[in-house]
């Protein structure tokens, strides 16, 4: 699949059907994500994939607690929309996979991280946009779950303390690929212009090429 | 270009010709970016494209302080090593860009950054990489420079407090893309065998279907 096809029509998957991803498709995505750019080639990315239906269970067990937390920011009808949205699809997805980074690998001076310590979180997270990206390409969904508490997840996963937990992702064959952002779909969100995000030399200088023509 | 070409294709690139970036393909991949995902829909990042040699001339001086503090990591072969390192290409790219997190976006509740605030910014990190992979299919070539003083650098492109500079990137016409990642070429570091990164149900379960094949 071309490069923007699949930047323009990768979804956040919630829905899945119940058929398994094949270890070889998984296997090329995994792959994916792993040859991202990382700062000082640090590469400090694990990939636990998780099938286990226990597993799975105790994951959604925290998503509901936190949810639960999380639903209690909105009231009204803001809320009943909050309520009427589907978040998660930790049970259904065949594939969970918990993404983390281990800031200690390649030892304490990582070439490039010295001044930006964040810089290899950031890594981590352009590796799961590959991944993302060449699940989509193998029509395979992906969604990103963070209501979560990550702590929680750790100890289940046996994850140590020095790794830090980026991103659980559910990952399987999708109900459907929306035309449209879930959360612009229902109405929660729209998208801002491009022309509203671009600046020029400084913060906030708007560029007035961008103007003109919002769809490139 | 093909998702996978795109991804096994794309370096981090630090050696640009003069030869500029049209506005078309520039919005181009500006548009991929602001089309990958972001928690709630949130879209919190804006990037600042910038073209001007004073604003690259003042940001090269604080790479040149923070890479003299950084060299100080190494001694012997490896210093003289990471001093033969080509680390920047801030002034001799055509473009430069700054990506930033602005995280009171949207207000305080943000659908799914309750339990993991950082989701803002690895929703931006997300973005780059489609940046990243869209130049690619481009023909444009991407470096990632952490090696800056993010404080002076935002002072510098006036962005306010509340904002957080994610990346600085060089963009342009690269002198090449190199077979492999610079700082494997230059015998910096080693790629990780895919099958040491990847772990079944919990940390360190190896999976045994990886132990037999490494390039999928």
């Amino acid at each position: 699949m071309d490069i923007y096809q699949a930047v323009y029509a990768r979804r956040d998957v919630r829905s899945f059907r119940g058929d398994p991803v094949p270890d070889d498709v998984l296997i090329r995505i995994l792959d994916a994500a792993h040859h991202a750019g990382s700062v000082g080639f640090m590469q400090p990315w694990n990939f636990i994939v998780i099938r286990s239906s226990e597993v799975k269970r105790q994951v959604h067990e925290s998503f509901l607690r936190e949810n639960g937390l999380a639903k209690e920011n909105y009231a009204g009808e803001r809320r009943a929309l909050y309520e009427s949205l589907k978040l998660a699809g930790i049970v259904e997805a065949p594939v969970n996979l918990a993404v983390t980074c281990d800031r200690r690998r390649k030892g304490p001076a990582v070439l490039g991280r010295n001044s930006i310590p964040d810089t290899d979180l950031f890594s981590t997270c352009c590796a799961i946009q590959n991944l993302w990206l060449a699940a989509r390409a193998e029509e395979v969904g992906v969604g990103w779950v963070s209501i979560l508490d990550p702590q929680a997840v750790k100890e289940l996963l046996l994850i140590p303390d020095d790794v830090t937990l980026v991103a659980y992702l559910c990952i399987g064959y999708p109900v459907e690929f929306g035309e449209r952002p879930m959360l612009e779909q229902a109405g929660w969100e729209t998208r801002i212009p491009l022309a509203d995000l671009v600046f020029v030399d400084a913060w906030n200088r708007r560029w007035p090429v961008l103007g003109d023509r919002e769809k490139p």
